[in-house]
């Protein structure tokens, strides 16, 4: 009835992503152990006693403000408990701020659940704060991941409105790198029901409906201002998306298909310590990349969007909050 | 992958249940085609990108703002599309509103979709709501119902806390009647670990654990203000559970098995031109309820949830949004 019945820490559980969360990873059948963690008392028994009046059938569903007792016995931990961005904090506050608590979470996983089986990293900047989580946790690279899909569903989203057809029927839209307006929004790979959209851009049209070169770079500035869209119409972040896709890749995890980016530890191929969005397959094994193909353009836009990342990186670095990059292997052995 | 392909109509789709109702529908793998209705078009348009951005694969999702549009063509309304309670609002003023809001809906169905094969009303007073929906719509009264889970699953949950087991160790958790401080909660047919409740305020125990007939009172208590309770914690009221029964009753609809209590017309055994929770089973063939099984206490607290709906009723009719009881038949063939 369930995928798994061990135990699943969701963290950041009163907030609106963690208690969609713990209400998806049940209603899908995902998982039956649940264990809220937030440190808000209040909302989170709120969320909690939500999920208890679901009525899900065999669900054995926790709510604890202790971090230790949450992570305790857990083999999957998704946590979505960064700080919100209040007004007046720029970008840079809140990657300061969430990456320590990124910090603190590795610290915690260390020492409550080492033998945890997989990490997903929700809270922004994802990049990283699922890198600074990795480095604290001593896990192994594969074992934590971040959610990076938002990007291309949208992409997604966004085409299939433009060509009046059904979502599904666009297929291979893949951002990778960061996310943020640096992300790499790779055209290679994308078809609108069959049709590459790089033949489109050339003339083709599905539907009777074509695309321009400018039509096309529309649909990336779209892309990259998804998020700031969602709080312009709804008053609020996202929160149902991140929280399904969050579910899916657990179901990736426990042997179903996932077939979007992935956040991965990277160190070859001239992408070195760095955690960002890659073509990757889920499974018990935990995360593998692989490079995309793409364009020249596709390409050059990845390297840019790491040269990016590498600079947040070095930043966070400069703020003491992850160690420099050749006392890494100390932090955690499992790291190159 | 879904249970059913057919159009289900989601209004109030901008709000906190309609969206997550939307999510839920698709992540529980019930209904693939959704059709997301509500008047406030930037809510809705951001309820709607969210579900986009989720991703579900073989989803058929469109927004609207137009009650036609979403109607047409739809096999199952489910509506949470009622006006919530403003500050300095009475009940009654809510009542009135909500009524008035069901009578349109009920006339909306039978104009866009007279064949629909199932109807649940979440907005309160749902008793109220759904009873004026169906009057309105001209359908056979098992084709509508009304969401009364919520009450049974809040006696089941706090019966569980209170022994400290396992919340689908509870069985046979069941309000009847009206939803709302007049419900009547049952103790006949409880059992804590396979124990009757009836037996254990005799003296028996689970776990080592009792229950005084004053503790029994004070679940009872609990349970009546399980939704105000919701709304301290969370400073909300409760969405995420209204959704989520929603969709299970219609998974019900669709084959699977429910065992909660659902609204139910009734004419019979003296309980006459109501609406009111009672045991019922779900099927294509609609919402057949039975007389309930209980203590003496039970079925008086029954007979006492129904008198206070046949006032609410009453009034309903002496507001002119209900038609005098003689004039039902010509409003709705299908009702004697």
């Amino acid at each position: 009835m369930y995928l798994t019945d061990e135990k699943v820490a969701v963290l950041g559980a009163a907030g609106a992503i963690g208690s969609n969360l713990s209400q998806t990873l049940l209603a899908s059948g995902t998982a039956s152990r649940v264990a809220m963690y937030d440190p808000f008392a209040p909302g989170l028994e709120g969320a909690a006693e939500e999920v208890y009046h679901c009525g899900f059938p065999n669900a054995d569903v926790t709510w604890t403000t202790e971090i230790a007792e949450a992570l305790e016995g857990a083999s999957y931990v998704i946590s979505s408990g960064g700080a919100p961005r209040k007004e007046g904090m720029t970008r840079e506050d809140l990657r300061r701020d969430n990456a320590e608590i990124a910090k603190q979470l590795g610290l915690d996983i260390k020492r409550y659940c080492p033998n945890c089986k997989f990490v997903i990293i929700i809270f922004n900047p994802a990049d990283i704060t699922g890198l600074t989580t990795l480095v604290h946790s001593g896990l192994a690279p594969g074992r934590v991941t971040t959610l990076a899909a938002l990007d291309s569903t949208r992409l997604q989203t966004r085409l299939a409105q433009h060509f009046g057809i059904l979502q599904s029927k666009v297929t291979g839209c893949r951002t990778y790198g960061g996310h943020g307006e640096q992300m790499a929004v790779f055209i290679g790979g994308i078809e609108i029901d069959g049709i590459p959209l790089t033949d489109i851009l050339c003339g083709q049209s599905v539907n009777g409906v074509g695309m321009s070169a400018d039509a096309w770079a529309d649909v990336q500035e779209h892309v990259r201002g998804g998020g700031a869209r969602i709080i312009d119409l709804r008053g609020r972040s996202s929160f149902q998306s991140p929280a399904q896709q969050s579910a899916f890749m657990l179901r990736g995890v426990l042997g179903e298909s996932y077939a979007w980016p992935c956040g991965a530890y990277l160190n070859a191929e001239g992408l070195d310590h760095i955690m960002m969005a890659m073509p990757a397959t889920l499974s018990e094994a935990g995360v593998r990349w692989s490079m995309p193909e793409g364009t020249e353009d596709d390409l050059a836009a990845l390297r840019e969007s790491y040269d990016h990342l590498v600079a947040l990186r070095d930043q966070t670095i400069a703020d003491g909050i992850l160690p420099p990059l050749s006392e890494w292997r100390d932090c955690n052995p499992n790291l190159g």
